[in-house]
């Protein structure tokens, strides 16, 4: 049984790094990154979390927030399922409830930045098969021939 | 006699507010990130500043910073001169400055962002005129009709 809940506590932080481990997709860098929005929560708020939970803890995260310089935009930081939790349609359940949720809170698009390394294809696809649309791929943004993927839905 | 100096204190900031309000150009709530920006620096560090000073105090300021998700990008976040000290080209003097401190940092790219409304269009020219290219324009992305400009310069 697996639930969606709003907002973390700092119980939560070892279930967030776990599933950043699990994929052996991020850099170390990257999960420093991701851990630091996590503490900026706890301390000051400003950024939206969902967690998915099951009876052994979180399987599946995303952090969420609306752009500071737009009306209407919001950006989805991270999305990531525990790899023991994959293949369970997981992802794309968290990422219609992060829908569900900005479009309550009056967002008109919801845009997702990723790497275009083949490493993060099926990620890619994932985006498509759930409406989003490629909007421009910066060239060697994050590295070397490592470009940056830009993908957004309007609502 | 202008100078340039890198860093800021709490002292600069009334002249740094001063100037993002002598354009006109900005929206209440970006002049706060702005600030908000301002007294991250002071409170932890984390971005990088340039400021223009001449007898009267601050005329121009910039800020950017690496990007935290890239080995070699770096934003520039924000690059203003007081509305008092247009036509001397301070701007493409402070861009320059910008451009040989992060290519002394190791920057390889610098990214700007921008609005696509035709208040910016000098905007855009500027960025145009010292070499910056358009590589995406991310429709709707700030309001409806006001896309996000994204340029960038290769070192």
């Amino acid at each position: 049984m697996v639930e969606i809940i709003k907002g973390i506590t700092a119980g939560d932080l070892k279930g967030i790094e776990d599933i950043l481990r699990s994929s052996g997709f991020f850099y170390e860098f990257e999960i420093e990154t991701a851990l630091e929005i996590a503490d900026d929560t706890l301390d000051r708020g400003g950024y939206s979390w969902l967690l998915m939970k099951d009876e052994d803890g979180v399987v599946a995260f995303a952090n969420y927030g609306k752009n500071a310089f737009s009306t209407h935009s919001w950006d989805l930081y991270w999305i990531a399922v525990h790899e023991k939790s994959r293949h369970k349609k997981l992802g794309k359940e968290l990422l219609k409830a992060i829908e569900d949720d900005v479009k309550e809170a009056g967002a008109k698009i919801l845009w997702i930045e990723t790497s275009g390394r083949p490493l993060y294809g099926p990620t890619e696809a994932f985006y498509q098969r759930n409406g989003y649309t490629l909007q421009a791929s910066l060239k060697d943004f994050y590295a070397q021939g490592d470009p940056k993927q830009i993908y957004s839905k309007v609502f």
